[in-house]
C-alpha cells in the first residue's frame, strides 16, 4: 500500500453534516470502521482512505438531500458503485460522506422499439443483461468486473469489445445528475442524436463524480447477434500480431473483440489452466453477426493472420468450444497472479495509436526485463490499449522503487507516442500527476469548469485535478 | 427575413481591435460591405447580421493573435467555415471580427495504419475525401452540404449515414482550439480511446464556437466498403415505413443510410425529376460491406419491408443503378422548392425516439394541413430525425404568423415526445428560445461553463445561450 497525500479536512463541517444526516437518515448513516474501509479504495497499491460515513440512498430525492446537506457544510461527497475502480476513485482523502448506490439498482424502463433503457446507477452490467435477456437486446460494454453502470460512466469505462461498440461515452444517451448545489439536472432526452447545446452528458462521463453525482442513465442497447464466432491464432512476435490487427482494421472487418496476450501471459495460462498453447503472442477474437457473416469474417481474419505468420488458427461458432478458446483470456488475471503468489499488482493502462502498439509493447518488455520486473501483458489490441501488470514484492524496497519508476516511465512513453496514460481506468488519484504532462494547457480549462460547477470543491475532491 | 434581436455592441472596443488588426494584417482585414454580408447568415429566414471585419488566418498562431487582440478589446469573434449553417450560427448580432477558415484548408497528416487524419478546420468533407481516395479510407459524415469540418464539429453535424457511423461527436478523436484567452489547447492525443480527465473534445463539439475556435481536428477514418448496395421500397403509410425501420434496427441490420420521404416529397420529386414513383411514403436505404454481406442485408431488409406492406422493393449494388435509385433523395431539396417557386423555406430539425416517429410525423402532417401550410418531409428515419420544410410566402403576414407558430409547436411536440428540437443543425440563434424548455436546469450549468471559459463573452456571443 502506498499512501496518497491527504487533502485538508473540514473537520467542523463534516461533523455537522454527519450530525444532520444522522437526524434525517437514522441508522441508515453508517459510521462503523469496517464498512467505511470497504468503501475506500481496496483494489490496488493505493492506500485505503475511508470516508467518515456511508449512506445508501433509495432515489434521486434522497441523493439531492444528501448533497444539499453536504454543500451547506462544505463536506466532501464520494459516489460509490461496486468499488472496482483501479485508480483510487472511491477514496476519501479529505474525508466526507460516501454515497453507496447499491440500493438504487432498479431498471426503470426498457424501450425495446427504441433500443434503449433507463437505469439507476447501482445496476451492474450483468444485472442489466440478465434483465434484458428476454428482449433480444443487450448492453455491450464489458470492462471485466461486474461494475455498476454509474461507475462505468463515471470512469468512461470500456473493455474488450470497445473496438466494435465503443466506450461508455458512445453508449449513454443521457444522464440525470445531482449537481454540487443539490439541484437535479437532466442532460438530454431519448432522441438518438441531438445538437442541443453543450454536451453535458459527455462532460459527466469520465468526470469521476467530480462535477455531479449520476442518479439515472439512459443507455443505448444492441440486438443480441444471431451468431457469435470466436477465433484464436498464435504469432511469431508481438509485431506480427499487431500487423494482423492493423490489417483487420483497415480491411474493415467489424471484429467485436480482438485481444492480445503476450508470451508471459500465455505461459502463465498454460500453467494455471493446464493448456498447451505455444508460448508465443496470442490473439483472441470474437465476431458478431449472422451465421454467414461470422463465418465469412472468421475466414477473412484467418487469411490476414496467415500473411503475418499466424499459426494454429482456429475458429468456431459453437458456444462450448468458444468458451474453451477464450479460456486463456478469462483465466489471465488469476493465472498471472500465480506467476508470483502474494505479490502486489501494479496495473497500468496505456493506450497508443495502433501503428505504435508493437513498438510500445517491445520497448516496455525490454525495459521490464532489464529492470528485473515480472510484467505480463493483456491488451485490447484493436484500440491500442494494453495492461502491463507488474507483480511486485512491496517489502523489497528497491524492487518497489524500480516498479514505481517503471510505471511513470511507461505513462510518459505512451504520451510520447501520441497516446494516453489511461485508456479506460480513469485518472482518480493514481494518474493525477500525468494529466498535465499529457494534456498541458487543456487541464487549465478543466480546472475552470470544475471551479465553476463545484465552487466549494465538495464533489469527490482530490481526484483528476489537484485540490 | 426575420430579425433576431441584436446584442449590445462594444463600439469602442471593436473599433480599436479592428485598428490593431489592420496594422498587423494590412489589407487581409476586409471590411467591404458585400464581403461582410456574405459572412453573415445567408441560408434561411433569419436576417443577415454582418460582422465588422473579416480575416482569413493562415495558421493557429494567427488565430491566437486575432483572438488575443479581440480579447484585449472585448470584441466578439465569430468563426466561419462555409456559411452553410441553418440557425444563424455565423451572424454577428453584436458585431465583431469574423475568422474565415478558407485559407486554413490543409490536410496535415493521414495515418493509414491508424485510420485517422489531422486537418485544418477549413477543409471541407468532399475535399478530405478527394485527398483520401488513394488510401482506401474515407470520412463518413455527410450532412448534405459540402461543409467545412470545423463547422461540422462546431454544430455537431451528422446527416444521412449517422445511423451507421454516428455524428461528429463520434468521429473526432481530438481537437486543437484557441481558447477565449488566446491560449492554444489540445484536447487529446491520437489514441482511439482515453479516460484522461474531462472530455473537452466533446465539449467543444456542438459548442458552435462559443467556448473557443477550433484550429485542428484529429478525425477517425473508415475503410471504403468493398461493396455498396442501395434499396428502395414504397409503403402504404408512414406508420408502416417506420415499423420497417424499427424492425431493421432491432434485427441489428447495420444499415448505412435509411431515409424517409413523405408523399408530398415523392410527388415533388416525380414532377421535378420525371419519375413515376407511387405517391406513397418511400424508404431509401444503403448497405456497406462485402459483396455477400450487402446482398444478404438487402434481402433481409426486403423480407422485413414485405411484412409491413412494402411494395416495389428494389435493390442493386451497381453504381449507376444505385444513383438512379437515390435520385429522388438527391433531388428532394430542389424538387420541393419547385412545389412553390419563390417561397421562403423554414427548415425544422426535430428528432424523437424512433418508436414515436410515425406518430410525430402524422400529427405534424395533420396540423400542417389544418394550417394550410405546404410542408414536405425528408427524414433520417433510422435516427428518428426529420426535416419538415415549410414553404412560406413571407409577404403574407397571416401565413408567416401561422408558419412561425407551427415551428414553435413542432419543437414543443418533439420535446413532449422525449425528443429534441435540434437533431443536427444546432441551436444558434434560431433555437435559443427552446433550449431551456428542452433541458431545463441543465442550461444553468451550460451558462456556468460559458462564463468560466469565456468571462468576457467574446466567443460567438448571442448563440446557444442568452448573452
Amino acid at each position: 500500500m502506498t499512501a496518497i497525500a491527504a487533502i485538508n479536512r473540514n473537520e467542523d463541517g463534516i461533523k455537522t453534516a454527519c450530525g444532520v444526516l444522522a437526524q434525517r437518515f437514522g441508522d441508515r448513516l453508517v459510521t462503523g470502521r469496517s464498512v467505511r474501509e470497504q468503501h475506500g479504495h481496496t483494489t490496488t497499491w493505493i492506500a485505503n482512505q475511508p470516508p467518515d460515513a456511508v449512506i445508501s440512498p433509495r432515489g434521486t430525492e434522497e441523493v439531492a438531500m444528501i448533497v444539499s446537506i453536504c454543500a451547506e457544510h462544505a463536506t466532501p461527497v464520494i459516489p460509490f458503485g461496486t468499488g472496482t475502480s483501479l485508480e483510487g476513485q472511491v477514496n476519501a482523502p479529505g474525508g466526507g460522506v460516501c454515497i453507496d448506490f447499491s440500493e438504487m439498482n432498479r431498471v426503470l424502463e426498457i424501450n425495446e422499439d427504441d433500443l434503449d433503457c433507463i437505469v439507476e446507477p447501482g445496476v451492474t452490467r450483468k444485472a442489466l443483461n440478465a434483465e434484458l435477456r428476454d428482449t433480444g437486446l443487450f448492453f455491450p460494454i464489458d470492462p471485466g468486473a461486474d461494475a455498476s453502470l454509474g461507475g462505468m460512466a463515471s470512469t468512461r469505462a470500456s473493455g474488450t469489445n470497445a473496438v466494435r461498440y465503443g466506450t461508455m461515452k458512445d453508449n449513454v444517451l443521457a444522464l440525470e445528475a445531482v449537481m454540487p448545489d443539490g439541484q437535479v439536472a437532466s442532460t438530454g432526452k431519448r432522441a438518438r442524436k441531438s445538437s442541443a447545446g453543450y454536451d453535458l452528458t459527455r462532460l459527466l462521463i469520465g468526470a469521476e463524480g467530480t462535477l455531479g453525482v449520476i442518479t439515472k442513465l439512459t443507455l443505448k442497447l444492441q440486438g443480441i447477434p444471431e451468431s457469435i464466432a470466436s477465433a484464436s491464432c498464435c504469432f511469431p512476435s508481438v509485431k506480427d500480431a499487431c500487423g494482423a490487427v492493423i490489417s483487420t482494421a483497415q480491411y474493415g472487418l467489424p471484429v467485436a473483440r480482438i485481444e492480445l496476450l503476450d508470451q508471459l501471459t500465455v505461459r502463465a495460462v498454460n500453467a494455471f489452466s493446464k493448456l498447451d498453447l505455444p508460448e508465443t503472442p496470442l490473439l483472441l477474437l470474437e465476431f458478431h453477426g449472422s451465421e454467414d457473416s461470422v463465418a465469412e469474417q472468421s475466414r477473412e481474419f484467418g487469411g490476414i493472420a496467415e500473411s503475418y505468420g499466424g499459426e494454429r488458427f482456429i475458429w468456431t461458432a459453437n458456444s462450448e468450444e468458444r468458451n474453451r478458446l477464450w479460456q486463456a483470456r478469462h483465466d489471465a488475471y488469476w493465472a498471472t497472479r500465480q506467476l508470483r503468489p502474494g505479490a502486489s499488482i501494479f496495473v497500468t493502462d496505456i493506450c497508443v495509436p495502433i501503428s505504435r502498439l508493437a513498438e510500445c509493447v517491445r520497448v516496455a518488455q525490454e525495459r521490464a526485463s532489464r529492470d528485473e520486473l515480472l510484467a505480463p501483458i493483456v491488451g485490447h489490441a484493436g484500440d491500442g490499449n494494453f495492461h502491463m501488470s507488474l507483480l511486485v514484492d512491496e517489502n523489497d524496497v528497491r524492487e518497489l522503487g524500480r516498479a514505481k519508476e517503471f510505471v511513470g516511465w511507461l505513462n510518459e512513453l505512451a504520451i510520447s507516442m501520441d497516446g494516453t496514460c489511461t485508456g479506460e481506468h480513469g485518472v482518480g488519484q493514481g494518474k493525477m500527476a500525468y494529466l498535465e504532462r499529457e494534456l498541458g494547457a487543456a487541464t487549465r480549462y478543466m480546472a475552470s469548469i470544475k471551479s465553476a460547477i463545484d465552487p466549494l470543491n465538495i464533489m469527490n475532491p482530490g481526484k483528476i485535478l489537484p485540490a
